[in-house]
């Protein structure tokens, strides 16, 4: 069970997405994220030290979501092929049901706040994916390239593709996807 | 030449981009758009009936910018692979001197003003690149797949890895672009 401090944070992290994806981070202050959220500026400052610390754990929490929402159903014991395809179906999935996440973590990735993220914290949460990766490389069925190059082509082109503001006459359906995961898939296999 | 107006168009474009980047689209009005132009706020109205129109055509100039920036040295008469390898790095080369303008187009990409752009009008600039792709599968060098799926392999991993705040601990040297396109042929390719 969720105690009363998890949901209120879970709350200000939902009030920070909303507001900054609505009026971007500058103009999205304390006081109007404690509103937002229907708890006093105080209870921010309980939490969170200051604004940008709010910031960065809701930008955290959101990639935390993702990294256990795109491995649901993982099992390290299938080919990797099948795994890589489970993930991207899964991220499919993460990237259209939450496109306010999606927009947040952009905007957050391009803001001088994105300086301010334990890397190595983060990189955490995506290690069972590399390592699916690192074993493909030593097994000689993924192409041996930096994991930040696989990573742009096995969630980029998913992700963007997720977005019905950028393909309007497009319908992404599971034969789109599919095919789509075979372009992914040709261009890391070895 | 530019023309006094041209001048002055630029210099709305630049300021709305500054400023949207700083303060998102909410805030930049047409009074700070101005001022930050160094125009009277009558002048934006010479050019644009509204605020959205502003914004509609700064994102559509950065867009023909983009495209005649990417199609730079553009032969048809070269072998396919050979034209989109140019594209991959001259587009490395836009969104790495540009990351201004490729924050404003994610920015605006997720935006409701996405709907007001003429969807048509915007394709024109990057027919020649989609021309390649069809008379590649029309030969069978190129999967027969949707452009957008093409498209979302040829440009979304190298502006992603373009970005300076995506990859921290990795260097985009030549040899990693020439790598990373690799892996675009690759999945790309029949």
């Amino acid at each position: 069970m969720r105690t009363k401090d998890d949901k209120k944070i879970a709350a200000l992290h939902e009030a920070t997405v909303k507001l900054v994806n609505e009026i971007g981070f500058a103009s999205s202050s304390v006081s109007k994220i404690a509103k937002e959220a229907g708890v006093s500026p105080a209870t921010i400052y309980v939490y969170y030290e200051k604004k940008e610390e709010l910031l960065v754990s809701t930008y955290v929490e959101i990639k935390k979501d993702m990294s256990s929402k795109i491995m649901d159903g993982f099992d390290e014991s299938l080919p990797i092929r099948d795994i890589l395809r489970l993930v991207w179906f899964n991220m499919f999935k993460f990237a259209s049901d939450n496109s306010d996440y999606i927009k947040y973590i952009d905007q957050f990735s391009n803001s001088p706040y994105s300086q301010l993220v334990n890397k190595e914290e983060l990189d955490k949460f995506f290690q069972p994916i590399v390592n699916v990766w690192i074993t493909g490389i030593e097994q000689k069925i993924i192409k041996n390239v930096n994991p930040e190059i696989l990573g742009a082509f096995m969630y980029q082109p998913i992700i963007f593709l997720s977005n019905k503001n950028h393909c309007k006459n497009f319908e992404l359906t599971d034969e789109n996807i599919e095919t789509a995961f075979t372009l992914a898939w040709d261009a890391i296999k070895l």
